[in-house]
């Protein structure tokens, strides 16, 4: 080698850092590589920490290792990869005339500066805390480092919180409530806002609520933490906005993160409106030589070309590695920008989501959209079928696909990251009405879920079906609004199971034959709905063929009514 | 209702032909819709045939009811849709001048005469037979009818067959190779060609072999049935191409279908060079009065736009419902195209595809194309995560995913779904390779199996990674020829399982240290791999930046190796 290897250093040891890091190292065998970690671990699963922290699996190294089991500590980083990782180590100043970090050992108070020709910054994310009184008791944490897990893992073996609240009911809230109420915890989420996972629809949103409850946990919406009371400097309960007070002895504080960009920002670089460091395509900063991604930095929509924060580990990695190429091979990568996609596990319950969401989509200026919601089973029922429910949201004017979401016990994963792709491509609901997916009875039913959503809602954009939202129903049966309600499903399975609103059992294939038992007035609203809504569609149709004009369906009909019922 | 209602026939009772009524109806409450259906039942589940078989449930109205239990016979379609289905009646000529159909009730030979407006084809397919002698005995069975699932059903209840053969290694020579295997039968499955499977690429179709064998049930492959032996006209076993003589009391002969096309050719309807009914988008046959759907028809591949035959219950359906549009309102619907996606499941395997293999894609002219073969887990090892295998297939040119498949006891079906659709967007591997997937640990790793694919396949597209296949390695070993093959996992695991083809054991992070081991001729051929290939990738990196110029990785690692082992 004549010329100098070129010298990079990469700030942030967790996910995007080393995935930089690690794919510089492939491409280039004689750069310098040094990657400054504060923490004492590196490249940790923090997607992991719920599960190690409800006891899903014991050994701690399974947070750090590769898949064959092997710790990624310094020496791996040195050995495997060529890399220098220098952990337990502070970045504290960048010198972008210079060139230069300087960077201070903790344990040893040591300072030392290290010369770049190019820098990553992966320096992540913080956990916000409430601006309430007590954040100093001992008792209230966080997870978002490994020790922060650590800590809640040894409070779960020992065995001795009995109640614990979540302050928080997104994602990382849920996950953690789960981790609890595994350990044996009696758990409560509580949270500021009307609706817990702010990316889900109200509808469903509601019907985790209730699986939440089903398994024992508790939620409280609409009511923030006003403060954190303790006796000894030891947390003994909370003080709610409206007054109530809940007693526990652990609290996490899962309210979302702010992106680590002190370090940056004293450095000049410029910071988006959103508080992540803004970045380019080629994943750089506002200096040519400096890099940043992960949950550091803001990035684009695919769907609204804004600029997002999206502090998600597959991102975080995605990023890495077109800094990785960018490091070597100047502008040979770009990062595209993120289409919003997610996925939690919520007990028994998936609940993923792609894109928008309705309100999501109109708070960014697309107004003139079409959902829908249905519910389903995602395999034959006689393979053992599970139930879906989902919302899909498409612009109307070009059927274009913007936004799916899909809970429940059965396989909402898959239909999430199909329609993640879909709308990837940039498809309109035509081209999914029409996809053709894997079908065998042991993966789907013949019409996907994903594809019937699509067929629903080609209907109501067509003007073929009118729908009702639950929460809409609920209203109007709330204000005592007029409306002749049917459920078309047969007497057994109304005996079983009934909403108990005010309906009238008309199974669908009586209906041809007691349309004199309808509204003689023919623009009278009437709601019709099933186990699903398939044949309140069907009776709907039929319904307007005889001349009723106000016919309307109850969408995802009993499975998706998340309100209270008779039976 | 002033004018005449629209009359529509429709001939076939399954998948397609209801589909295309029930669309109907609900488009038109006043169309006169007659149903004509051979068969005593309608609306069969011929997918879930092979689980009904196995015993996964024994009610047989699971078939043939809807997803509230109700059996879709006659009373179902009359009252719920009202459609009236001629059941046990065969359609059996079509008068296209008079826009007539002739049908005869078959218990009791009555004949009538049907007029229409518009008419549906939708009959299916035919189950080939081997042209070799002896199919006549008794014991010889296919499984195609609800009533030939009856029959193997009644053979596995019984419980006296022990051995049976399957004559052909597809799709449903597989599912019933497992459900008689469930049913405790000995069971081979006799493939004429050298490989099984033939949508899947040669070496995961070997896998599959191999893991088919090991549940314990056989597989003969390149040797074709050439007789059914028998005695007192009962099956006693088959003879090969070879000689070879296999005792069985039972062959269930899957070698393909047929399109039902006899009515349509009789009744001067095109037929393409495939055997199927030709159509177009609107699925209309040369007659546009007439529509055809389902596995009688010809559609178009969206990836080489060729015709092809694609016998399908998921297209089945999507045909009829598009056939269901236009019979209402003409030319208001299209069925773009197929993306050859399919799925099923072996055993503790899920067996997934979706567009062109190699071998396919270089036989439709499509032979500028880049491969690569990965292995991996769906989920984290912490999580219990499962093996994936697959290969993807991309254009040289243009980076376009062409075809991916995907195989083993992990998610595969997920993963083929998504593929699917990224193939339906049209989208090229730099789009895959940056998707915004639903991640977290219970669903996938940070970087599911489809981006990791997708990365793998761009390193080689960019002459980053030079892959090698088992295949071509087991050659190259078998040949004689002069390769330095290297294992660069850790002691521990090449203690555990080895492959024992020659190879060094070099761990990754040993190998930067131990570079005068290698051959000091720098051109000599190296090969490296790990359990996956990932650090034989990262090994071969080092080892190309060190001077070696023919460095390769056996793509797929030892998880991918079809071939016998040391250990
Ligand atoms: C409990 C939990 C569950 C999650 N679940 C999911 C999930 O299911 N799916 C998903 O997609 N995402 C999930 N995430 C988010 C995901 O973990 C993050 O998006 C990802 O870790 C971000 O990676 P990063 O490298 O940008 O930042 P981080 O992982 O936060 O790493 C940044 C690192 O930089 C270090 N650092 C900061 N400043 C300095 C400095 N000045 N000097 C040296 N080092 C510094 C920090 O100590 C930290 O280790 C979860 C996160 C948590 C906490
Ligand atoms: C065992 C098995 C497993 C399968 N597994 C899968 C799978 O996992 N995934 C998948 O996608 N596909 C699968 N298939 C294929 C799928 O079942 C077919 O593609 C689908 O049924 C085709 O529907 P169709 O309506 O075109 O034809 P069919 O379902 O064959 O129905 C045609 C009907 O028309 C009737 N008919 C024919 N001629 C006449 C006439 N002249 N008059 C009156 N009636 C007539 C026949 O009796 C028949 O009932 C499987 C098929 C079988 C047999
Ligand atoms: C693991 C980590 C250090 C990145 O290192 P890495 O060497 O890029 O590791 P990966 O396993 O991601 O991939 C290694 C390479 O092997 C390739 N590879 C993976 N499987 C392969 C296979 N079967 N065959 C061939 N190549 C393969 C990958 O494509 C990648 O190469 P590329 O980026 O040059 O295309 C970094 O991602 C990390 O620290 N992760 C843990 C923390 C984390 O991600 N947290 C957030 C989520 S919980
Ligand atoms: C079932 C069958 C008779 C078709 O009848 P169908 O009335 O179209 O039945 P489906 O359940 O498919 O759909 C009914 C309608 O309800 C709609 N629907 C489904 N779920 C809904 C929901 N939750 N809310 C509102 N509408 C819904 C569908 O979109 C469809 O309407 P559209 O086609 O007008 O868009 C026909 O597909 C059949 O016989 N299938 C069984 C055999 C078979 O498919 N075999 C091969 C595979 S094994
Ligand atoms: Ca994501
Ligand atoms: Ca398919």
């Amino acid at each position: 080698m004549s010329s100098q290897p070129l010298k990079i250093v990469v700030i942030g040891g967790s996910a995007a850092g080393p995935k930089a890091a690690a794919k510089a190292r492939r491409l280039d065998e004689h750069a310098a590589i040094t990657l400054i970690q504060k923490e004492a671990d590196l490249s940790m699963a923090s997607c992991g920490f719920p599960y190690y922290v409800g006891g899903v699996f014991d050994d701690r190294n399974q947070l750090i290792c590769t898949p064959a089991g092997i710790v990624r500590d310094p020496n791996f980083f040195q050995k495997a990869k060529a890399i220098e990782a220098l952990v337990e180590t502070e970045a504290t100043h960048i010198d972008r005339a210079a060139k230069t970090v300087t960077c201070t050992h903790l344990p040893s108070g040591e300072t030392r500066t290290l010369s770049y020709d190019r820098l990553v910054i992966a320096t992540g994310a913080t956990p916000l805390r409430p601006p309430v009184p007590g954040t100093e008791l001992d008792g209230i944490h966080t997870l978002q480092s490994l020790g922060d897990a650590d800590a809640l893992r040894a409070i779960r073996d020992a065995g001795k919180v009995r109640k614990a609240v979540i302050v928080g009911g997104g994602l990382i809230g849920f996950e953690v409530c789960e981790a609890l109420h595994l350990a044996g915890i009696q758990t409560t989420v509580i949270e500021k806002t009307d609706s817990i996972l702010p990316f889900l629809d109200r509808q469903l949103a509601h019907l985790v609520e209730n699986e939440v409850r089903r398994q024992g946990a508790d939620i409280i919406t609409g009511n923030g933490v006003a403060a954190f009371l303790g006796e000894d400097g030891k947390l003994a309960g909370v003080k709610l906005d409206n007054g109530t007070e809940l007693p526990c002895e652990l609290a996490v504080v899962a309210v979302g993160v702010r992106p680590n960009v002190a370090l940056a920002e004293a450095a000049g670089l410029e910071i988006g409106a959103l508080g992540g460091i803004k970045v380019n395509a080629r994943m750089q900063t506002s200096d040519p030589a400096v890099y940043a991604a992960g949950d550091c930095v803001e990035c684009r929509s695919l769907i609204t070309g804004e600029a997002v924060r999206a502090p998600y580990g597959d991102l975080a990695n995605l990023q890495g590695r077109v800094i990785g190429q960018n490091l070597i091979e100047p502008d040979s990568a770009s990062f595209p920008g993120i289409t919003h996609t997610g996925i939690c596990k919520v007990f028994d319950y998936t609940i993923g989501f792609t894109g928008l969401n309705a309100e999501q989509a109109r708070a960014s200026g697309i107004s003139d959209i079409e959902t829908v919601t249905i519910s389903g089973l995602d395999i034959p029922g006689y393979m053992g079928g599970k139930v879906l429910i989902s919302q899909m949201v498409a612009e109307r004017a070009t059927g274009r696909i913007i936004g799916f979401q899909c809970i429940g016990p059965g396989d909402a994963s898959k239909r999430v990251a199909t329609v993640a792709m879909a709308i990837r491509g940039g498809l309109g609901i035509e081209e999914l009405a029409n996809a053709d997916l894997p079908y065998a009875p042991p993966y789907s039913l013949a019409l996907d879920h994903v594809i019937v959503s699509a067929h629903v809602l080609e209907n109501k954009l067509k003007g073929l079906m009118r729908g009702l939202s639950a929460v809409e129903l609920k209203e109007r049966i709330d204000s005592g609004a007029e409306c002749f309600i049917i459920d078309t499903r047969t007497p057994q399975e109304y005996e079983e199971e009934r909403l108990g609103i005010g309906e009238h059992l008309i199974p669908v294939g009586a209906l041809r034959s007691r349309l004199d038992e309808l509204p003689a007035d023919k623009s009278q609203e009437i709601i019709l709905y099933c186990k699903v809504s398939m044949r309140g569609y069907e009776a709907a149709a039929a319904l307007k063929a005889n001349g009723w004009t106000n016919v309307k369906v109850l969408e995802g009909g009993v499975l998706a009514w998340p309100y209270p019922r008779e039976k």
